[in-house]
């Protein structure tokens, strides 16, 4: 579990919740018509907005932003320096035992065209469009929550509307307005709420996900083409080293 | 018939006229001048923006946000694994006899220039261009319905002003205002429907249709590229497998 | 005259002033002090940001969006492969005396250029730079519209603001503030009036014209590179069919 | 000094004084408490935002907003052809003696690397850097009266919200809330004052004359290169009028 | 300290916190309930968006904002030109020694590459792309900055509906809604001070700190590539200069 989601969503629901009891009933918060139309109103735009298949796999997408995955791109580094060993020893050719042994598919991948003999300009051209295509997948994720994130507040203010149109159509007494205004008022809150404490700030960390993600196989096709180029560890660790902070990376030298 | 655009005009539609008949009477937020100011003043700003030939052939690109076209990238692949397997058999001139049999009019094209024997940066010259302009008309669709969905609320609050002016003006007792002002919001609240139901979420599909056409499109110019240039399948299977994401790759896998 | 446009300002001009006149009496809207406040304080801010001979020359240039231009595309492809067929037989000399019947004078520029032997990358050196800052000199025109269409909703709060502040300071019976609380109402009705009826469609409508024209100039030139380059007229024909719509090219095709 | 910037402010300060004098008395809007905090607000913001040298120095870019200064593309062009002509008959180290002469000093130093013999690629890159970092410059001027632009509005509404809270809270008699809130709208009309009519329309101002300065620039860069390469002076002549309108182009055949 | 940083807080809180006390009681606007859902709402939101690794390292790169660094890109010049002459004279490699002697870790790194015989293309290529992400990582604390700058009012907005619905569900006396009504305005006026004096101006100032600190790089880096070609020192000089403005450039030369 990503710690800072989970935290993110006790605190701010927390505090709303909490600011809600302590200033009266929770019961006035409560409306389901209220909620149904912010909800319904905004998944029916969303609908018509993404196609089907790419609303379910966005689910599936969600599930990164509550993932823990501390991405640690020093890690590569020793291990990209090991590989540059051994290529160097070796030859390229003696990674295929230990291909099945590699976790990461597209690291594993990368190095199968270096031992199929691709040339470099073809594993980069291929991989790059990989990548560029991965960026745009992780794109429609985050840009379905902003959607949402824009089409909730004014599914909200619609609904505000609308209780404020029937209010005032029966209104016989002015100083009666009290009660329905703050019905109207419910659905700018939910639709609010949904926004921004919950869509816009999904739709960030998938966009962070996602950079860490193009981040590490970036590095990761950087030092297998630098390797099958013959560069020593040296040059190689120095290639991977300029993607990370300078203080990362001494503490990376201590470590390695 | 695309389900999510129809499910999701359903559900909004559904839940905005449910909350209205769940709250008074309906006729509340029928009102004919209000409608026919906030549909006309939209058109009426739409049409200065944009040329009338542009205006109808969008609504011919409209039916793209509702036709059912579930467009599966995988399926071309077996097809250029196919293609390139043949290629190297008999030769590129050998799909001269095949070419009527392709329904994908690009496709054909693409083919047609690869046996004519034009050459490799010719052929992607003037397919690039081709797909250049593609998109450059599938953004004005999109963009069409972004510029109604963001004129559609203004002139909603522009009848919303002068419904108050005129309500202003012949107001004599402050605690009678309640269903002028109702009415007046009337524009308000069509305007908001209008763009947040309807124009924006249609020009969101039109964006996304183009995205998975132009997709498609490189795709079948890149699968043709590398057959031209003598690639084996394998190499071809690669090169396109790039474009798709590691999961729907296995799966293509599964079923070739 | 462009038959969109006209329709457009009536449609819209039409049924603001016919829900003005429904409502009550039209001179309830009439209001020269928040006119002159609206339309001088737009033109003011504008003067500010805008040299006085770029807002000069953008009064020329707004007849473009009102002026009839039909912009056929197509029909540059049969006068292309004309010139191209003129090339192979005669050479491209043959033009010298052709140069004086072409109306275009871009055409006739670029033509003037093969005719003179410059070198195909100097043409296209020369001619994409004139049509980069033809691209920059359109976008100004549009551009200073898009800022008065960002100017005048403020002057008009601006307005509003004013108004609010002269009916509070001398408001004795707050049942009384209705005919000054509209007449503050008024300028925000202008200012919204002027951004989303007309500077910002018209804003609008010469980005589009500026797209067509560049479209046209970059066809001619690649048209022009092309047949330089001594390409039989079945090339040049499908390089700038590439630029057109597949069914724009099978009509096209019908009339040649 | 600049007409339409002068113009421009003595139009828009003299309606808004105008439409208050007009309404009632000029000391409603006149409240130092007041104009402090939007002054003062938009300043302190300003100060976190920018570094202090960066403030200082765009005070000194601010006057090129209201410097007279019709920049003329078109003089460059005789002058060019001249120098053409010149280093055609008696070769490029003949402008030694004249370079003390030349005003422009972007154009001598251009000048200058031609006689030092540095080759045009260079040249090309030097002066290319220097334009993109000028540009850089210019930019920042009219980022920082942006950013005020909407600071001022902001810590404007601010100000209105104090002010609301503060009658609010002693607020006795609801028929009595005339005055205190007509003094809380006054931030908010000062700092729309300030943004709308002043810190925007003068960013707006900086970027125009920055671009007019950039183009101006390029046609030196790409005259003195195209000299140095031994262009004749009608090739010159052609790839500078690329630059600008052919209308204006006209005009300077006339002229020339 | 950076003087502009903390003269602006303190100019922007001085300026608010006498505005307050100019119109009635300080304890008006503290409310620790309304602050605690602003500031927690705001923390929440960002955490979710964000992971925590992300936010712990933004408050160390906060400080920037805060340090007074008075960048002096003039400084490197000198140091470059004496480098220039030292390299011809007694060739790259004499740099070795003095290598412990330099300060900034970027032009230590930059030079060994060039000691150890590296390719200017590789050393352009590796430190471009250390440059590159370096640019990422600031833009990512401006970047949270400006999430927060955009979380904050929506939460003090947020806030202001919680307070208006208890309000309006428990109003008895419409003549009563005063000092509840201030209570709610409060959260907004929270959000408001943390995202205009505080979020937003931060997020600048570290965009700026940013901008000087590539350039810095960029202008090192292309002087030790410009040195190990083995231009001459005017050369060098000339190349840095474009980076910097014509006024300080003189003023270079004097303190030269």
């Amino acid at each position: 579990m990503d710690l800072a989601t989970l935290l993110g969503i006790l605190v701010a629901t927390g505090l709303v919740i909490g600011s809600i009891l302590l200033g009266g009933s929770g019961s006035w918060f409560i409306n389901y018509p209220s909620l149904m139309i912010v909800l319904g109103g905004t998944m029916g735009a969303t609908l018509i907005n993404y196609p089907m298949a790419d609303l379910i796999s966005v689910f599936k997408v969600t599930k990164n932003a509550f993932r823990h995955k501390t991405f640690e791109p020093i890690a590569l580094i020793p291990q990209m320096i090991h590989f540059a060993k051994k290529a160097r020893r070796e030859g390229i050719l003696s990674f295929e035992t230990q291909l099945k042994h590699i976790d990461d598919p597209f690291l594993a991948r990368c190095m199968q065209m270096a031992i199929d003999g691709m040339e470099a300009e073809s594993i980069a051209d291929v991989l790059n469009t990989e990548i560029l295509w991965l960026e745009e997948r992780h794109r429609l994720g985050a840009e379905i929550y902003t959607t949402m994130g824009t089409f909730a507040p004014a599914v909200g203010m619609l609904g505000t509307i609308i209780g404020l149109v029937q209010m005032l159509m029966q209104m016989k007494d002015p100083t009666a307005i009290g009660a329905p205004m703050a019905v109207a008022l419910l659905t700018t809150f939910y639709g609010t709420v949904l926004a921004y404490l919950l869509f816009l700030p999904i739709a960030g960390k998938l966009r962070v996900r996602s950079k860490q993600e193009i981040l590490s196989k970036q590095m990761v096709l950087q030092g297998i083409l630098s390797i099958q180029e013959g560069d020593n560890h040296r040059i190689v660790e120095q290639k991977l080293k300029a993607f990370i902070s300078p203080k990362a990376r001494t503490f990376s030298l201590e470590n390695e």
